[in-house]
């Protein structure tokens, strides 16, 4: 079987998931922490090499408090934990703005835990502007190669997107990295995650031609 | 119902439509030329304000010389087309290289044919680096907005993406334009385009939520 090297984890749907059972809506966010880690795991067995999590946008934090304050809490408990596992971890988001919490501040450079092996990405008060925006005034050689020049150059193609929730749409994740990625859409919600999603986005994955646009 | 004002349009399969009919693979690129002139007469008629096709890429101009001569004559084939009816036509691509048909030099200026009316983008000789290249020493006021500083900044945002051929990937179409765009896929190959497609196309679209990212 043909695993991907980098998969790319869209994990929507926590609000749609608390309405509908009579929460209100930032109480989805603490139900997606037991899915992360348990992808993570699935990943980890499955020799997947990279993974990155869409945390929360620049965007997202325009929402009403009480959900900004819910999402960014659930994103500083979701690297705290995968830092209990053997795993190389990495936070990419615009730091300068005040929505970054400063708890990941010390993960902003890659850092190994345990003995390491899957790279693990974390988008948080990412934009897709602020990524680009490194490319204004870049002024050092080669200008192909755009994704080395990003402020996100430290993660690689993504091969494989994962979206939770039903959307069929990217939402401003990593645009660059994810030019030839498949894109693989589950219509449950990402606090209903279960083993046999992942699976089958392997199973599907392992179907697909690759021609990196060739 | 609610319209999608832009339309990206992937029209993916002529070769796998070919080679099922026991035809060699470049034959199937003419078959795909009458399509897009019926498409583009329902987006005219469903109110959509601009169009664009996915030609070829300069990635795509790595396959055998039978190929790129003939879908690259296709594109020339449907410029011209198009120029028949009321539209305003734009052709966006590398043209440093020799890969650009020049035949379609006059084209990479917006023309208005006709009335006007619908914008109709086309790529051609496309590459998604080419086009992020003119961020580099950019030196221009305001650094947000990326997309109206790209090479492609005469097209707008993208509402709805339509890939026929059943791929689940966006092989770098617009990948700026692209981020909140809904992606809808087609199993068909594009030469067996039927106006269901766009319709069924439109209908589901106009179930999904609009946020922008937000």
């Amino acid at each position: 079987m043909r695993i991907p090297n980098h998969i790319g984890i869209i994990p929507d749907g926590n609000r749609r998931w608390a309405e509908a059972r009579g929460m209100s809506k930032e109480k989805g966010y603490d139900a997606g922490l037991e899915p992360g880690l348990k992808l993570f795991k699935l990943c980890q067995e499955a020799g997947i090499k990279e993974i990155t999590f869409y945390g929360f946008t620049a965007d997202n934090t325009k929402r009403p408090a009480v959900q900004t304050v819910a999402f960014t809490k659930a994103c500083i408990d979701a690297v705290k934990m995968l830092s209990k596992e053997d795993a190389e971890l990495l936070v990419v988001g615009n730091t300068a703005s005040k929505m970054f919490p400063k708890e990941l501040l010390p993960f902003t450079k890659r850092k190994t835990f345990g003995n390491g092996g899957v790279k693990v990405n974390f988008l948080v008060n990412y934009g897709w502007e602020w990524d680009f925006g490194s490319l204004f005034n870049y002024d050092g050689g080669n200008k192909s190669s755009i994704i080395k020049k990003l402020k996100s150059n430290d993660i690689s193609r993504v091969d494989l997107i994962i979206r939770w929730g039903g959307r069929r749409r990217l939402s401003g994740f990593l645009p660059a990295q994810s030019v030839y990625a498949d894109f693989y859409v589950i219509d449950d919600m990402w606090p209903d995650f279960k083993p046999e999603h992942f699976y089958d986005a392997l199973k599907w994955y392992d179907m697909q031609d690759i021609t990196l646009g060739g």
